[in-house]
């Protein structure tokens, strides 16, 4: 399947490096594919930079945002918080309308110091400021909860008996999205939150997280509800 | 132990339940002691009126807030999101100093329908405006993650095999609140997350509690954290 990827972070690259080695055809999008060849720092997170990244990933290939929600007949929303909703609409309208947009980024706002506060929660979401932003278009809110490596390899912690959730307001979008979670990166307990206004529950669940991952000192964990 | 707990609805009859059972010294506390036992309607969660249960719990007593405060050498804060500041006010300052509040309410916000939203969220918590108010109280955030029969008999879900937070400023106060969690309850996964600001992680925890409230058709669930 062609996948079109927005950012090129470190949450972007874990997920087109495992979608490509499933044999998919993904473009990473950015605002300037001149300045983000030309960096040569790490990455936020420590990774390589998108250069060095695509040299061993060579099959994935990087373009503006248009280009790569263009190329995607599903497109994935990496972007940072601060970044998604101008990002989304630098990649246009037009080229995400009738799509399925995973969206998996969380509105965190860092300006205030750790632990990050959010920048829209409680009475809205991202999510659905996304939603709003591109009516035409089918947003599955998910993989928000977890860090990037559990997100595509959940087996890599207990097996993979933890939880994922899905929201979103097309049945058949978040079906397709439920499919690709299970079949592609093994998740096993996807649970349906119900439409796309139920992403201020998975958004809000990050204060939590950002304030576990403190007390466990390690990223690599995850909720699973017990029932 | 004597034990005071503010409230009389379903959370602070089950805690109370719980706590005589085992031999403690249990007051309830409430505003209006006549009027409280006056009322013979059920109460919000379909328990029975808490004259009717102070007759199948004759060792519970109740009094007013500043009784109960007065009668806890640990005080249990089982009021509403919406009345607990003002209860505890009437509590007193001076009754609740040096004393450990067991905090377990959310500021949930039913004004606007279901779900609720919050009162206070993101960068401030009611854990921290209570602490804030009872500056000579040792406020421990806990059990408002769950519903109130699992707060009292983990077990009952899996085995107790999922997970409780605490949070609070005085570590000795804290240790002492997961000995109860643990010895009384029957806690076996308990998370210390830090200070009593980090109340705001498990506080924003419930708008995906009561969307998985809703999703799965049941409050007898619980997160693990799975590490």
């Amino acid at each position: 399947m062609n996948i079109g990827i927005l950012g090129t972070e470190m949450v972007a690259k874990t997920i087109a490096g495992k979608l490509s080695s499933l044999g998919h055809s993904v473009k990473l999008g950015t605002r300037d594919v001149k300045a983000t060849l030309a960096r040569s720092e790490n990455d936020k997170a420590g990774g390589p930079p998108v250069r060095t990244w695509l040299e061993s990933h060579p099959k994935v290939t990087l373009g503006t945002f248009a280009e790569a929600a263009a190329h995607g007949e599903i497109v994935v929303n990496a972007l940072s918080g601060q970044f998604a909703l101008a990002g989304l609409s630098l990649a246009g309208e037009g080229a995400l309308a009738g799509k399925i947009l995973v969206d998996i980024t969380n509105p965190l706002d860092f300006s205030k110091g750790m632990p990050p506060s959010l920048t829209v929660s409680n009475t809205d979401s991202l999510g659905e400021q996304i939603q709003r932003a591109l009516p035409k278009t089918k947003v599955v809110k998910t993989l928000n909860t977890v860090n990037a490596f559990l997100m595509v390899d959940p087996a890599q912690l207990k097996g993979g008996d933890h939880s994922m959730f899905v929201a979103g307001d097309d049945a058949e979008a978040k079906a397709e999205v439920t499919r690709i979670l299970k079949d592609w990166f093994g998740w096993k307990d996807v649970i349906d939150l119900g439409g796309i206004a139920m992403s201020r529950g998975t958004e809000m669940w990050l204060p939590l997280w950002v304030r576990l991952w403190g007390a466990l000192k390690t990223p690599m964990f995850n909720l699973k509800i017990v029932r």
